[in-house]
């Protein structure tokens, strides 16, 4: 496997389970905020009276590629980066802030020492950079597998309360923080013809924010202490998400496509290399990992939101995404196994 | 891959994650313990002012075979049961009640609908066969990936206090709950070349130890409530995990052979059909789930514990395992990636 062994660096097959927890839990600075790794569990202080959770995986070859089409590596860097990324964000979009996290780690005993500790730099980097500030590794799991599989859980706090996905009301404004088509356009880049080789900086970016993507956090918390009515974060696209966040509070959406213009605008670097309609990556494109909240009218939106439609009533029995008046299939797009 | 596709089941493959989804979330009891499925992130009310929390994962082929060298098969149920088993022991050994949990399940496209379903029931069966009433589902993650993994978080909370590896102190009574060796010898049964057809119902007996192990809740808040001054799950055998703790606690341990008697005689069965010493089992087969727990002298140990043996000072610089006056490698044995 390309990447995963390189000539003076032991794999994980050669120092075993401990070995490499000798070397990875260094890495992952412990926080002051309960028990970490070294018992049978570990433990979260806990302010409030609850506690918010999310669990997701990636998988090799289904999520992430260690060497993508265009030539392109996945470094092990930004893989313990999105698995972090992916579950803050959900944190982030019940309106909480991450407190703790347990990681798994699934994979060949050919893997090098190197990959895993830079996977491990990838955590640690993270949570830091995303400004998970309170966010301390409580523990994990080391297994192995015939191809790389990390399921982080998250645990956080609401303090201003848990939003959900079925509070929207006809005339709230929907809005977006964070991205918009940037992961999508990296996705087509990583997965196109053109060489990673010849990548101008911009294109580069776009490719990084599907590798390495920045949730907006403390817009979540932010837009839960404004008065949001709703909210989800936007993983599987736009259209698709507001379909689901519709869909759950009983109502119809309505976007407005020169308020998303802004948006297509920013992949104009891809969309000139790959010949392609910028919009439909703002529209449909998944893992930016920014967030879709409903507020109320009278409210002050944080800056950091830019409203991009309208909640409306059901029409008919079914909930609708429009675009510009145009109905649109929010059902379609990503499935795992579809 | 056998018994994952029957003639009549539509593949996951075919219905797509909503679909599987729509399947399998009916058959996990939704409890009122927060917010389950649904939102980005479950929710779990806390009463006290911590949680713990612990993870765990099992690979095909690494942690469970579909059909094991003796034609026996590990039944999607069982695989469900396990993944929730090994998790609240985990609560279990910190003296917990398990409260929530969330699972991530990673499985080929061409697995059944009935796998995934009866892998669900599995899920259900283990919280209310195992006693742990509390346990709510509080959320989930569906990924695509060329073996099946799952991956299990549970969480509880202490009412008596968390119970370390690190508190036993010279004097103290070392004392098991649960089976020993029960698991390690069905794992010989389930790699051995009998048949399974053939098993009679004790040698089946004891391969069921090993696909659906009954860890002993409620004996880790007993143990903690009685003031166990240290305690763990032996998940990798006595010698091992008892070496860990010791390790942990800066002590020795001395294990008592007559009292580990009572636990060998129940494995022959096993041992007459393999020709084994099963007393091997007892001192190094893993994942019984047992509690192995430290109690100082004067209290009164919960009768569903046996005394094996005790905590001694450390002779030397290092901790060390003795079976009646004979020094064990305790650092011999399972590693995943040795």
């Amino acid at each position: 496997m390309t990447n995963q062994q390189t000539d003076n660096s032991p794999t994980v097959g050669d120092i075993g389970e401990q070995g490499i927890l000798n070397e990875i839990l260094p890495l992952l600075d412990a926080k002051d905020a309960g028990l970490g790794p070294g018992d049978d569990a570990g433990a979260l202080r806990v302010a409030g009276g609850e506690v918010v959770v999310s669990v997701d995986t990636i998988v090799q070859d289904q999520d992430f590629r260690l060497v993508w089409p265009s030539g392109h590596e996945h470094a092990a860097y930004d893989i313990g980066w999105k698995s972090i990324a992916q579950n803050v964000s959900d944190i982030n979009a019940m309106g909480g802030v991450p407190t703790g996290a347990v990681i798994s780690l699934s994979m060949p005993a050919e893997v090098s020492l190197a990959w895993a500790k830079e996977f491990a730099s990838g955590i640690a980097a993270a949570i830091s950079s995303l400004g998970a500030a309170r966010l301390a590794i409580l523990g994990g799991d080391l297994s192995r597998s015939s191809e790389i599989s990390v399921t982080t859980t998250v645990l956080g706090e609401c303090e201003y309360g848990k939003i959900l996905r079925t509070g929207a009301k006809p005339g709230d404004r929907l809005a977006v923080a964070g991205r918009l088509g940037a992961a999508g356009a990296g996705l087509a880049l990583l997965e196109g013809k053109h060489e990673a080789t010849t990548w101008s900086r911009a294109v580069l970016r776009l490719a990084d924010a599907q590798c390495k993507p920045t949730p907006p956090l403390e817009s979540g918390p932010r837009a839960a202490q404004s008065g949001a009515h709703a909210m989800m974060d936007i993983s599987d696209g736009l259209v698709r998400d507001a379909g689901r966040l519709a869909k759950a509070s009983r109502v119809s959406i309505k976007l407005d496509k020169s308020a998303l213009e802004v948006f297509a605008h920013r992949l104009e670097p891809a969309a000139k290399l790959l010949d392609f309609d910028p919009m439909q990556w703002v529209l449909h494109g998944g893992e930016d990992f920014g967030l879709l909240a409903c507020f109320p009218t009278g409210v002050e939106i944080p800056e950091e939101f830019s409203v991009v439609g309208e909640v409306v009533p059901l029409t008919g029995r079914r909930s609708n995404v429009f675009l510009n008046g145009k109905q649109l299939d929010y059902r379609s797009g990503f499935d795992h196994f579809g």
